[in-house]
């Protein structure tokens, strides 16, 4: 028996990172390359109460179907909040709650790609957005960047490098894999090129509450509202084990989404909607929060020293200065996903930074999280990175690439 | 802004069903119109324990981010159930746990629907699985059905009336909506023909369990398992809030059904499944499952008794050996679509059948769920039905439709 695939099947890959992910499951292994939160941080104690606060309060009508547009208070309670942290100005009924950020991005693959289609990305970007994307056979653009995101000069060319773009996938907030966060200026001028192409943007904030020092400021949608779609997400900052984020969408846009939902899974569990709505509506994140962002900066700060400590110095990278991850471009002749496998022979694992790329990718790169382990484990584990960069080195040295 | 929408959006509808929900969430409405199951159903006190014991003994798994397959333990017992009670060989690692088997249809639909390649349903069919399958663009074909199912000279036809049909979406108990069952002999003639066509099988049971007399039979799946999916679900017999259910592919899809689900939501709540595997790892739904039966068996049979004393004697129905509906065709002249307004405004709620058709809807065919009222309830609610069926066929006699 020979089942027909669909074309869009065969683009369909299994993610690196997961299959990663199940190599560095192996004990002792020091990983540096999954973006899972630090389950230290998650409220256990507060989530057991609201489960039984909800099972107690509204058994029935949290274990019931609901309706797919989500928990009204969530709604209500994720509109409040963009509004009050991030200069937007929506309404409840433009929020949808989605089974994770990851279903707002498929979902957006699912009404805005067609197959050929231009879609623009930053370079490099998030390769769970380029998975749920491919399905639908776009086109991927790879816009020009710096160390703060995307340039809008390479916006400004879109309508004629990348006619017909159906929309920018943007990650303004300590960008996965590169930690980059856009400054203000540059947002206002992505935003500008954006609406001046007419080019609608796609705007993913998973990481936007683990700031260090600094707020990373008002979101790229608060700047073109009817051209953007904004997603929020409760996995970095409560936990990602529920499944729990949400997409806001233009009033003109959002009956398509929440058909796409519909046909996809229904409706997010509503139990989970309600446990999480009981942990947060009395202010628990503000307390919770910054106790996240301490922990992760301290995290940063080892792996800041560790890497100084320890790494080639012909090593490039930026402190990231809020979110998850180091991005490091090794010397020249070094290439991470050669360098993998004697990685995890030697106890640590990362990311090779290829798969982040939707073209061209760059060899030399490599993501570091740096909120799994804890800081003694990230010295240890820089340190044996170091070590495995140092030796490639030095056999590079003895048998030069050609 | 205009947003260019996807080719595949235009075919995107509202869901009737979760529309007309909407309507009759009126106070005071008797809705015989949802697939809700009855909430008196749900076992929270053991989903309470359980929610507390995975906290208390694996709450950093339980909130982290986990494998995409699914929660290990759950995959073994999905496997060991459809295999002691349906029939069934197969191995955990042929089970994905999906997010409802809603999910598990769209996940279909992604790896095997091409635009214009057609996809063969029963007549009528389930509209979710419709919406499900709709973006990804097939071109549905109605398979000629009777009271037991599809027939299998439809199905032995396929190559010649539908060449190149990528699978059959089939529903053998208790089916969504008429509530028919597949006999026997009816299956394995139907997995002859769908074997001898080459044509692969996507078999959904979520009603599998709701028997009142007499256990379905093994899955059509047992019949072909090398061409079959099979889609199972934990709504119907313990909660569909916490929208889980699995889907079991052979060993050769697999992989690509788990890429799908990769991108669509990386994976189901690790949460959830952790909670109900704890609910029913000891037995549990063998001693739940029979409770459920001995109520909407009684439910059903006093929809029974209330249709035989209330509504026209012109109606045609068979009654339901299981699962939650009986599907109803109207005296000729009446319309059930254009009764719905009425019986709104009377107090009561039904689905239109012609919602379930792929292609040349019945309008004289309605649903209605027996399982979400009280026997009490169902008997006023098909009272007041049977008043606007009168009426309407009283009215029709005075104005002859022309």
């Amino acid at each position: 028996m020979t089942w027909t695939l669909a074309h869009r099947a065969a683009r369909m890959n299994p993610s690196i990172i997961r299959e990663i992910l199940k190599v560095t499951e192996k004990p002792g292994i020091l990983s540096m390359a999954g973006g899972l939160p630090s389950s230290d941080t998650f409220p256990v104690a507060e989530i057991k109460a609201a489960c039984d606060k909800v099972l107690t309060d509204n058994p029935r009508e949290s274990l019931q179907y609901a309706a797919s547009e989500g928990f009204a208070p969530l709604r209500e309670w994720a509109a409040a909040r963009v509004n009050a942290e991030l200069g937007m100005n929506v309404t409840p009924d433009q929020v949808l709650v989605t089974s994770g950020s990851q279903q707002g991005l498929d979902l957006v693959g699912k009404i805005l790609c067609d197959q050929g289609a231009p879609v623009a990305v930053e370079t490099p970007t998030y390769l769970g957005a380029l998975q749920a994307f491919t399905p639908y056979e776009p086109q991927f653009h790879s816009l020009a960047s710096d160390h703060h995101g995307p340039l809008s000069e390479a916006i400004a060319e879109l309508p004629r490098t990348a006619p017909g773009t159906r929309f920018m996938y943007l990650l303004p907030n300590f960008q996965n894999p590169t930690g980059r966060v856009m400054p203000a200026e540059r947002r206002d001028a992505v935003m500008a090129a954006a609406q001046a192409a007419g080019v609608p943007v796609v705007e993913d904030n998973p990481y936007g509450d683990l700031w260090f020092d600094e707020h990373p400021g008002a979101s790229l949608s608060s700047r073109w509202a009817e051209g953007s779609i904004y997603l929020g997400s409760f996995s970095k900052i409560l936990t990602p084990g529920f499944r729990l984020g949400y997409a806001i969408a233009p009033k003109a846009l959002y009956p398509k989404l929440l058909q796409a939902k519909q046909a996809a899974d229904l409706h997010t569990p509503g139990f989970n909607q309600r446990v999480v709505y009981e942990v947060i509506k009395d202010g628990f994140l503000d307390r919770h929060i910054p106790s996240i962002r301490a922990r992760y900066k301290a995290n940063r700060d080892a792996m800041a020293r560790a890497i100084k400590a320890h790494l080639p110095a012909a090593c490039e990278y930026e402190e990231p200065k809020g979110g998850m991850f180091f991005w490091i471009r090794l010397p020249e002749g070094l290439n991470a996903i050669e360098l993998l496998p004697l990685a995890v022979e030697a106890g640590i694992a990362f990311v090779p930074g290829a798969a982040f790329y939707a073209a061209n990718p760059d060899s030399r790169a490599l993501r570091l999280s740096f909120v799994t382990l804890t800081p003694d484990q990230i010295e240890t584990g820089v340190a044996i990175l170091g070590k495995v960069l140092h030796d490639a080195l030095n056999s590079t040295h003895v048998i030069p690439t050609p």
